[in-house]
């Protein structure tokens, strides 16, 4: 068998070869890959339902099977998407701010892929499909760790993108499945600091805490969205309302759902009444602050631990704080530096927000919601960063490449 | 004694007041910073002497003894440093790139510090201003660590400064000298990666190692430079030469320095006696291939790890290689990602070294010694990366920096 770093030794080797490929030759094998995935469709259905039948047998929770799902039209969702990301421009190989120094020296930045990309991730299956063309369209090579629960699937799909590239013309190493056995192969993965340049974990806080601690490559991470949205003095009631309830109820298990409402003590008597009566109609139990508590007598009291919590389900914690001042801090203390909104009139205490709330999007009368990588027009995203280091956000493929210095002289010499 | 963990707290802290700030603000404490250094030049020339006795006591260098100087001249350069940093603009705050969605959000990203900044060096004590300087610029809190040689020096140099950012109205906590004791108190500080956002060593091999080996948080680093310069087929004989002796000998010492010469056949019979008789007149000792000793008489022939060695001395390998494709094969193989160089009359050779080869820094017709903050326009640098997350070359301000998203809307809500 194959080992680890036999792996990795071979995708850096075609991350060598990826790196200098041109748009068309990429999007080409991008195409080629959304047919061979309609072509297989019968192989790779096969394969899925051998591990959804195993999951089940094991007694996953019917979500956790729902994810495992790469049939029909799941699998056509995904070969559109990869489709898609054919259509995105390349972000390799644009020169930036050129400039001429007063020794002649023309002296800037080209972008470059970052070389070999290592997915640790759990589940979905699809994953594997949207890594590996994102990977592809920025010129890295990839080496996909997916979870036990999808390995059939995983490694079909593995097989049949292999075949494409190889097909194409692009080294079929430059997207490799790493079997999924146990953790001592991920951390195997993540300690080959001279082969691999990025690992990016995507998946349950288990599985990110262990990255995080194993990894000697660096990664890419996002723990937890605990996000906030702050209702001004003076802001909006209807807009109040309908920020409030976007933000918790429309997907209430995703990372950029909100899970505290912190509340100024105007708004808290204006507007605290109506947000909190759509808020329980639509099935939201909230956990509030005494001063909460008296103007909405549903509330039941929060306790210390509801304040910087991730619910990711229908209850919300609820906090009537002094000033603006009092909800800064409290979102310092207690946010995740996932995503942070005001709902506000006040221009100068927009501008504050925007500049003091540290976080990977913060948005003024805008649902927290909108933190995504599709919605912020990245076209696709590979994951999400919380830490602040080469990505802050949504990563698209821009944050799968990174720049050198180019320097054209004729001759120049330091003295 | 306050613990490394109390100093990082009180960090992130200022931290957080510090994004804040004006550039006005900052520059002012910048200045007041460098007329304090000059105020308080005697106490500081006073600890620096007992550093450097010690230092003399137990048997270090003169080149280190050398290193560790902070009085007279050194200090006036290092005060002046402060004022030129305060010159240079500040990267915090702008936005860039807001764009106006379909549904009306108005979308882009604002520059922001990347909070607390943990120097992990040895030595030279004007790190401990230098870095202070760039980190406060850049709205950056930084805890030190310098080596123990230098212990009074930087103690002494910390309290000066933080008594400028007292009477300039800044947090004191947002620069700490960290005592320097051993390297559990270095691991310590490593491992507060609910505190400290990133970790820059400079120093010896050893030390980096150990701050990659240990560190939870984001670490940017170089381990070496092991620099190539191609003379390609048709290569100007003058820039040859020059290009060659100033890369090896300007400043043999430093990482930017040339060490192994790659030749095409062509180049070899035509310019390389012209080449190595520049060299050795200068005093190099040229370890060459067999076609290289052929050539020229006076190499000693090479041994299989003269090849990506960093000599750091006036020691160079050369290696006839059979065209670029060879080179670049070479480059990939031996190259440390730091800085390489071709010697070209050939467009299209030129635009493929460019493209092809991974390092921070790809020159054309000019020497590799052009790798270095100052040189390329960056006013000054916190250290140079080679590896390519965050930053790849040289880090000037913006490298201490990253950018967060930011939605302006007027209510949308996510359908």
């Amino acid at each position: 068998m194959t080992s680890i770093r036999e792996l990795a030794v071979s995708a850096r080797e075609a991350a060598r070869h990826l790196a200098s490929r041109s748009r068309g030759q990429k999007d080409a094998a991008l195409c080629a890959l959304a047919i061979a995935l309609r072509d297989q469709a019968g192989v790779i259905a096969q394969a899925n339902a051998r591990d959804v039948a195993r999951a089940k047998e094991a007694g996953l929770t019917p979500a956790m099977v729902d994810r495992l799902g790469l049939a029909g039209a799941a699998l056509e969702a995904t070969a559109r998407g990869v489709e898609q990301v054919a259509l995105l421009p390349d972000p390799v190989g644009s020169r930036h701010e050129m400039r001429r120094l007063a020794n002649g020296l023309l002296v800037g930045r080209q972008r470059v892929p970052l070389g070999v990309v290592a997915m640790v991730y759990e589940s979905r299956p699809n994953v594997t499909v949207d890594a590996a063309a994102l990977c592809l369209k920025s010129g890295n090579a990839v080496l996909l760790r997916g979870g036990k629960e999808a390995a059939e699937t995983n490694a079909v799909v593995g097989r049949v993108m292999q075949q494409a590239l190889r097909e194409s013309g692009l080294p079929p190493a430059a997207v490799q499945v790493v079997p999924a056995s146990d953790r001592d192969s991920v951390r195997e993965l993540l300690s080959l600091s001279d082969l691999i340049d990025v690992a990016i974990p995507r998946g349950g806080k288990g599985l990110i805490r262990f990255v995080a601690e194993h990894a000697r490559v660096p990664v890419i991470k996002h723990y937890e969205g605990v996000c906030h949205l702050y209702l001004d003095e003076g802001c909006d009631l209807q807009m109040a309302v309908d920020l409030t309830l976007n933000g918790k109820v429309q997907r209430p298990g995703v990372c950029n759902a909100l899970e505290c409402l912190l509340v100024h003590p105007e708004a808290a008597a204006r507007v605290l009444p109506a947000v909190a009566d759509a808020l329980l109609k639509a099935g939201v139990e909230l956990h509030g602050c005494p001063a909460t508590c008296q103007l909405v007598p549903q509330a039941v009291a929060a306790t210390a631990a509801d304040w910087g919590k991730e619910f990711l389900a229908l209850v919300m914690a609820v906090r009537v704080v002094p000033d603006l001042d009092a909800a800064l801090e409290h979102v310092a203390r207690y946010g995740s530096n996932h995503t942070e909104a005001i709902c506000t009139e006040s221009h100068s205490r927009a501008q504050r927000f925007l500049r003091e709330v540290d976080a990977s999007c913060v948005l003024v009368n805008a649902s927290t919601r909108f933190n995504d990588g599709g919605q912020l027009g990245l076209g696709a995203e590979i994951g999400i960063s919380t830490s602040k280091l080469h990505a802050y956000g949504p990563m698209g493929l821009e944050s799968l490449t990174t720049e050198k210095w180019v320097v054209l002289g004729d001759g120049q010499c330091r003295t």
